[in-house]
């Protein structure tokens, strides 16, 4: 029987081969660099998949939330940077995660380090946000004298003990070559160096440079620029990080399995049962339309390479409209199954709350709590 | 205390009385046209919300998948129409509903009719999805001859009891006027009823008209020209309806509340922890930008009239990016909490999984389970 067999509607298939490669990938990468591996657990949010990274020497973590922080900590994970800015709401949440374990936490303005300072009731590493072009959060990475001003307030507390700068240049999503990539990790670390130089002057010996994004981290071979990365989409990637040159399409560990429900030929269209509350409603300019996913076949161990010019091409809640090229459309029936390769996998299973493997097995994330 | 103290993370806020009035004013509309109401559930997905239906006489309702179907029948609902193409793979599930509660499906082709005819082990009944000009599913409704055939076919079975045609004219939604979604309604309904005597010359005397979308169910007065209505968004509304003009602002009923976690005055920019896990990706043309939600300040009792030129416009997985009128920029601090207007209350609804209304009561959906 193939996996394909038994799904009865829009499922999350994960395919643990390509999973485990693309871990393995990642460390290796990590390690031929010389740099520390604090991988974000932010795409897969599973901690069944965290285990997948312990047997690599793995045991310091990344999180976007309180809650992501307290589901791994319930799980063993006792090095945990939240690469958030911090949210003073939450301070007894973070008290209460910073008492228990490792906790490191993201600040970028003295009316968060003066909180934390008043607030804090157990010690927790601190970094401090660079923008180096992304422009979402952080102090850009040229204002030594703010850093400087950030690094002397944190000093207040013996609490917050500074680790250095942090960053992600989130600009490498829109990079349009391999090489634009790399340029912008070297002109990106160049900086992050000068102001490693300007704070480690002011005595604290030991800064750190934080570095993430999956494009950078997968396309740059010499990552010893920085001290420390933390990629998170590299465990599944997408079809965005395919389109970026950050994979090879046969590296996409997760993909949609979608009934179809009906045929318009008319229109070279086939309906899914798959909308925005599977694959959620991020797009990408791809084949010249505008694409909420690629489309493959199911085939006996996974599926098949992407169809050329066939896309999702509009979503409501739960239905999926899909532009098929009339060759392949007298093929496909209703009652089918079609596999769609999200455009951005931590979406996709932020929704769906697990996965379920080609071997059969289900796989919870936090949002379908097992403890 | 008021309602926001207690908030510490991106929390989706319900406005209970708003709420009820909106139920209220559409049950009125149902009425007065002397038409069954038939709610779509997709957009609130909670059993305690349709509780509220109840004591105004609602007892058939409309769901948008059979996972949804079996949850509220599991919640004592014994009418309910699944206002989606049928997936075949499913049929084990939609026998065993069929089992126990009156229900409803949606075809579109011979092959869909064939399979139920062999498949179905109790009756059910069954409407022809007739398309009106939104194109997602449907037969266009002037082809008289394929509906005919379709029920036709679905004569072949005792258990598949012809209802009529169900269509959604999702069209309205991109209607720039109320007087263009009153015209959208008139023409559909016009042709409806062409079709509807089609049947009728086939000996199907009790042909029905089943017509979805909330725009027209809040804009038309008189809409008797059908017989059912499934509107479902009304329930909370949204800023896409309010754009269309299909609510007034004060009649939105969910919101979801974020905490300020970084200011950046310097490009009027305000960072929230609220990303496309809270609001989903739906966007909008709003005051010449794309937007992911307009933005307002919590009140004591729920949450101001939304700020002219202020908008969501950039949303990664956890972080919401607000451009802000300077003017305002000077009150908003880190910690503070704002209140964003999605632009598509159900995919909000669907990414929380729990509502807290304004005075303190915890809502679950079908995504929590309670049973």
């Amino acid at each position: 029987m193939n996996w394909s067999d038994t799904i009865t509607s829009p499922t999350l298939i994960l395919d643990k081969d390509r999973c485990l490669d693309n871990i393995r990938r990642m460390v290796d990468r990590a390690k031929a660099s010389g740099v520390h591996f604090r991988p974000h657990f932010k795409t897969h949010q599973s901690a069944r998949i965290a285990d997948w990274f312990s047997p690599f020497g793995v045991d310091a973590i990344t999180v976007s939330s309180v809650a992501m922080a307290k589901y791994f900590a319930d799980h063993g994970w006792n090095n945990i940077t939240i690469a958030f800015p911090v949210n003073l709401r939450e301070i007894q949440g973070i008290n209460d995660l910073a008492k228990k374990i490792h906790l490191e936490l993201l600040v970028e303005s003295l009316e968060s380090i003066r909180f934390l300072v008043e607030n804090l009731k157990a010690p927790v590493g601190l970094w401090l946000k660079a923008d180096v072009g992304a422009h979402r959060t952080g102090v850009p990475v040229e204002e030594h004298d703010t850093f400087l001003a950030l690094a002397k307030e944190a000093s207040h507390s013996q609490r917050l003990s500074l680790k250095g700068v942090l960053t992600h240049a989130g600009q490498t999503y829109h990079a349009g070559s391999a090489e634009e990539v790399k340029q912008i990790y070297s002109d990106a670390t160049s900086k992050l160096n000068l102001l490693k130089e300007s704070l480690r002057k002011t005595g604290s010996t030991d800064i750190q440079i934080s570095w993430g994004d999956t494009p950078s981290c997968s396309l740059v071979d010499d990552l010893s620029n920085v001290n420390e990365i933390r990629p998170g989409n590299f465990v599944l990637f997408d079809f965005t990080q395919f389109q970026i040159g950050s994979c090879r399409e046969e590296d996409i560990a997760a993909a949609v399995a979608c009934p179809v429900v009906a045929l318009h030929p008319e229109r070279n269209e086939v309906i899914i049962h798959g909308g925005a509350v599977h694959l959620s409603k991020e797009r990408l300019e791809h084949e010249g339309v505008c694409s909420f996913g690629a489309v493959a076949l199911p085939t006996a161990t996974g599926w098949s390479k992407y169809i050329p010019n066939a896309n999702v091409t509009s979503l409501s809640q739960e239905h999926g409209i899909l532009s098929i090229p009339k060759e392949y459309l007298s093929s496909i029936q209703v009652g089918d199954l079609l596999v769609i390769l999200p455009i951005h996998s931590c979406l996709a299973v932020d929704l769906f709350k697990q996965y379920h493997s080609l071997d059969g097995e289900i796989i919870p994330t936090m949002r379908m709590k097992t403890i």
